[in-house]
């Protein structure tokens, strides 16, 4: 049966290109990038090759990126390195309501060793709103967390905007953007954007899991959260994952290459897959439809049918999507933050599927899922109480 | 030139069959183990399958096992999340004067943030005193961490006993023991030795580098140092490094597969290679000699020459050694505290080599290290001023 793997924004094959360089640097280049002699020298080469891969995407300087072994810990790093090198400033920080949990968890971490937190609220369509930035930043307001776009309903937050208000209302306040589901999507310009830290995953690129980076602006104040052999100038400490790093910055350089034309063609999907569910009976479309959107997020909540009812049927058909995020460990059953955020009932909620696209998706997968759904949803609806 | 790469303590290059487990989990077993189709199944039964691997090198249960991003973050982990979950109960630690910079570093931060740290010495073959142990433990102290193998100098300390004798003092006092460098060298019984939380690096055993393990023994009092989605356990959240994982579950398994017969070769090549160096003009061989010398590590002083001078030397022959040990980044000069605690001088420090001896060396190799030094010694000692 041919696989439709249509869950993206959870994580995705890596390419080919990725895999060669790691095995490169497993099989021949596997020196540790701390060793003095020849084998070290050529894996530090690759680590700096990686670093000026990614560098060059986001037209910082390559030494402003710090490697970390993914999303989570660059999102723990960047909450809890600053506060902790910020202490005497300030204790007061402002995200959203519809953080991911990386984010939302350690921003609940420092509330319970005394900060503060404000969690803006956002819009139908998931969005931010700028006065209500502007009223949080406080004096002693030591960062905002924002992310880029979110992971469940693919709503770009206006990250320039926010950017340039924080440093007008409060110069010393840091900005840290979660680029998870955004890096590789959009075009990122930390400068302009104003932005001093910067999230960013392997694993949602086509690279590998286990490794991720921070962009960390030049002289922004962060300490380390982990210690040790001072690698990474000290602000993080363990061998470098060589292998891992390479694959991202093959996968960095890929995704940036023919960024327009890559995005251009997932957007398509989306535009295509909205349009197919659109026709189907009693379906509706969650997050913005218009110019805030992501190019890879689809969600649809359909009515009557539970969402782990619908992801094995079409499981069965060899689609693959997800029933929500799918960040969150197995087992857990909270209802979404963001669902929740932008006025969903809960049992819209409940009949809630994402379907996140990237560049190996064709037109063809998603004509198929369309006539699949139109297929399964009236069975389904047959067999299910309301 | 042949390659001879004497720098196993430092890391070591993949195995053929851990390449090939983690190109299966990039390429086609890619999914994110979060997720509820089939895909997610694939890449959970990958990280089930090697956790199995793992818990049965140590006979512990497979739940004992918590994956974390390498050596450092495991002995972060342990110290760290140890010390939160504990507050109550007391802020004193011990630890040893030899320890690696991801244990000592941590205690120094523990210090910085009110706790006690007591630093046992040790002997001239590097090991602590169980009477000075003894007499350190304290009705409020949290946790005894010490390593089982020296990086530097490969002194096997005195675990087992260790581990009973905390137990007896205060049962309440957790045992941590940084096993980077003896797992895979030596059997580990953490029930019979008493141990509570064991930290394990992937790329010293022929893994990946970037992954790695901390053993916690069931019921064990620890708080996560990284917070988010919830993964294991919501022990250590962010997406499992699934092909780093099931790499080290592969390298796991093949080194304690034939556990004995490997090591007998390594010590084997030690003794070989202890015996030249014994044999050559004003060498000396750093740390134990006897049974509580670990099969691996080979550390040398060459009056006269400096270990910068000797290890450049080597490399243009071929040969990879340390000039003690790679673990602190590149560029950081500090007199190496274990050479230090086993009262070697200043400038037997700085005419220290390490050789790290792997499964993958021959014999054929140590006897043309052996004979490369004799040619060259003599020449470096001419043009170098004493």
């Amino acid at each position: 049966m041919q696989e439709i793997y249509l869950d993206n924004s959870a994580t995705t094959c890596a390419l080919p290109e990725v895999r060669e360089i790691m095995v490169r640097a497993l099989e021949s280049e596997y020196g540790n990038p701390s060793s003095m002699h020849g084998k070290g020298l050529e894996a530090e080469r690759l680590v700096r090759h990686a670093r000026e891969q990614i560098a060059a995407t986001l037209k910082v300087d390559e030494k402003e990126i710090l490697f970390t072994s993914g999303g989570t810990e660059s999102n723990n790093l960047a909450i809890m390195g600053t506060a902790a090198a910020n202490r005497r400033n300030g204790k007061h920080f402002i995200t959203s309501a519809i953080e991911h949990p990386s984010v939302e968890k350690t921003m609940e971490h420092l509330e319970s060793e005394g900060c503060e937190v404000t969690r803006l609220p956002v819009d139908r369509e998931g969005r931010i709103s700028l006065d209500d930035l502007k009223a949080a930043i406080r004096p002693d307001t030591v960062l905002v967390s924002l992310m880029m776009v979110n992971n469940e309903i693919g709503t770009i937050e206006p990250i320039e905007e926010a950017g340039t208000l924080i440093k007008q209302v409060n110069p010393g306040t840091l900005f840290h953007v979660d680029a998870v589901q955004g890096y590789g999507k959009l075009l990122i310009r930390p400068r302009r954007q104003k932005i001093d830290l910067l999230s960013v995953s392997g694993h949602k690129i086509h690279g590998p899991k286990g490794i991720g980076f921070l962009y960390i602006r030049e002289k922004t104040r962060i300490l380390p959260i982990l210690f040790g052999g001072g690698q990474q100038n000290d602000l993080r400490s363990g061998t470098e994952n060589v292998p891992g790093i390479a694959g991202l910055g093959r996968a960095a350089e890929t995704a940036y290459r023919s960024l327009e034309e890559r995005m251009g063609h997932v957007s398509r999907l989306r535009d295509c897959l909205t349009e197919g569910l659109g026709s189907l009976p009693d379906v509706t479309i969650n997050g913005p439809l218009g110019e805030h959107r992501a190019p890879q997020v689809v969600s649809a909540s359909f009515a009557g049918i539970r969402s782990e009812v619908l992801l094995h049927a079409l499981e069965a058909e060899g689609i693959f999507v997800s029933a929500g995020s799918a960040c969150a460990s197995n087992g857990q059953k909270h209802p979404s933050a963001t669902l929740t955020a932008i006025g969903l009932s809960r049992e819209q909620m409940d009949n809630t599927l994402r379907f996140s696209l990237g560049v190996l998706n064709t037109e063809e997968e998603i004509g198929k899922t369309v006539e699949t759904l139109e297929r399964l949803l009236p069975k389904l609806r047959k067999y299910t109480r309301h």
